[in-house]
């Protein structure tokens, strides 16, 4: 498609901070001339009984029409009858990969300063198959469910990934000297993948050693890809390692090229409305969905231009010690543009 | 019992490195003049049927009658038909809780300078049932299992640990938000021993927050007690905080108030017999295991040895960036006493 062509992209701002920041994605994209059209859907205020959940039927075939779109954080409601709104994201549009680029951000101190790693979860099955039941009184039981499908199409988009982002290695996180049949055909398809992906690095790591490496010298990891719950886990202690969710962009990879893009922090609603809100996470997330869309250039423009604000240290959020507020913060980054 | 009393003790030196640590502690013991007899017992170079593994069931009986023990790494040997030495351990001595003390080590320097803590993992269940099959080809389950008997028995550990060792608060760790029956019953339980410790501070906390909250702030804690597979990926998490597996003590604890104190890194067969093994991991062990027979004169007094011998720097190990042999590193800790 020429450079002129509009896209059109699904725009979920969500609760609480959602807002604040999907309008700092929109003034930045606006100012990078970026050619995406938003196409803004809500949080409905009542159960849709097509989809059992405060997502209306509407706003999922938005991002099934549209393909790709980009949502800030989602409160489930409290209550009873429905599901939460993250987990019917997942499963209504087969989310099958989170996708999770984790790096230390320049001029942003923490304890690790040699972060540049990738987590890649497994986003659809695993521990998260929802089938629990009492055995007897005090005795129940979860199952974990590990298909050759799903692990094979999450090891593919993993080695695919490294192959197209200039990464060498792909680690695959795993429990099977317990779990040997579940774990181990995870591993099997992992091994059938790497097969065909000579130049990448293939190893497999066991999920404890995985955390006390993690935490000793992340610059040992290049691309980890795992089961669901190790996702789960390991991508939040990667986000631990460079400063938390408010600093890590996310993106969530379904069947047929679809991408969902998201802040995966909390809505604050104690901040909302309060022009405090670090939109990093959801900016981060945007250039995430940028390169899903091979429109690198923007990409590669708007990250620097977020990344040497929070270098230079003059604006910066409450969050990150600073007084800024997020108007300023975004207009600082559009000024890098 | 009065203190002249000799106490017989199991001693698993275990392999590779094992022999030279463990000689380490019996040095340390002589010199400190601890009222405690070793009966030694080594790993079979068989597999003996009644304990379906290298482990002779008369070293599994020697534990039984003394009720306590130390152990030193054990490789389970290659080959199919024999169950791994630590799983048998666990299940035949129904070893129930692994507690871990965690702390930073004056003097030795990692990323983090703020670690206290213990974890408390559940042993005996959950994800390590062994249940797991293929329903059809491609797909694989296996079963995680919660039950209400194991659950209490841990809490009751926890909280009962936390009273008698001076810690404020107990975190249970879990995903029950995802695992809302197995989860839920851990927590429920958790619940329940809590009410009886209104001076503890009890709070619940997702594992995934908990790893991320680790990696920024170890400080936020002070005992995690959790079901069996967070235990195993936190402990080493944790350990890995405070410089890795040869410098944190473990001691697991059974049904009747049997204790096996272990060292958990593994048996190093590149340098056993070298005089080069850092015996700290088991040496803190045995002061667990001085602990649990409320020796606290003696467990205090080889306690602050080890801190100081490492402390002051001029004796250490190779894997601690020294020069030192173990006979060496040892003599400086008996120095000391
Ligand atoms: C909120 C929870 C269900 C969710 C998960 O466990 O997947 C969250 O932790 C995440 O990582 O998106
Ligand atoms: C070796 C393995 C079976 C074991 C476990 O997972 O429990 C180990 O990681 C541990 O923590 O003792």
């Amino acid at each position: 498609s020429s450079a002129t062509d509009t896209i059109r992209a699904t725009l979920f701002p969500g609760d609480g901070i959602g807002p604040e920041i999907a309008e700092s994605v929109k003034q930045v994209f606006r100012t990078a001339e970026v050619p995406i059209e938003w196409e803004e859907h809500y949080i409905g205020d009542q159960v849709d009984p097509r989809t059992q959940s405060f997502l209306t039927w509407e706003s999922l075939e938005s991002v099934r029409r549209n393909r790709v779109g980009l949502k800030g954080p989602m409160a489930t409601p409290i209550g009873k009858g429905h599901r939460s709104l993250n987990l019917t994201l997942r499963k209504e549009l087969n989310l099958y990969a989170n996708v999770r680029p984790c790096y230390s951000l320049p001029g942003y101190k923490t304890r690790y300063d040699d972060v540049n790693l990738i987590t890649i979860r497994e986003n659809t099955e695993g521990e998260y198959s929802g089938l629990e039941h009492q055995v007897v009184r005090g005795v129940v039981e979860s199952l974990k469910i590990i298909t050759r499908q799903a692990s094979l199409r999450v090891a593919e988009y993993a080695f695919h990934y490294a192959k197209t982002h200039g990464r060498e290695r792909v680690s695959a996180i795993h429990k099977a000297n317990i779990m040997q049949k579940t774990d181990g055909l995870f591993l099997k398809c992992c091994r059938e993948v790497a097969e065909k992906y000579p130049e990448i690095t293939y190893e497999e790591v066991v999920i404890d050693n995985c955390c006390m490496m993690l935490v000793k010298n992340p610059a040992l990891f290049d691309v980890l890809v795992m089961p669901n719950l190790y996702g789960d886990i390991i991508s939040d202690l990667c986000a631990g390692l460079i400063g938390g969710l408010g600093l890590t962009p996310s993106c969530n990879i379904g069947e047929g090229g679809i991408a969902l893009a998201e802040a995966v922090h909390g809505s604050a609603p104690d901040i909302a409305g309060k022009n405090m809100a670090n939109p990093t996470a959801l900016l981060l997330s945007s250039v995430s969905m940028l390169r899903h869309l091979n429109l690198h250039d923007k990409a590669d423009r708007i990250q620097e231009a977020i990344l040497s604000t929070i270098a230079e240290g003059k604006y910066r959020t409450a969050d990150l010690g600073g007084t800024s507020t997020t108007t300023d913060f975004t207009k600082a980054i559009c000024d890098h543009l």
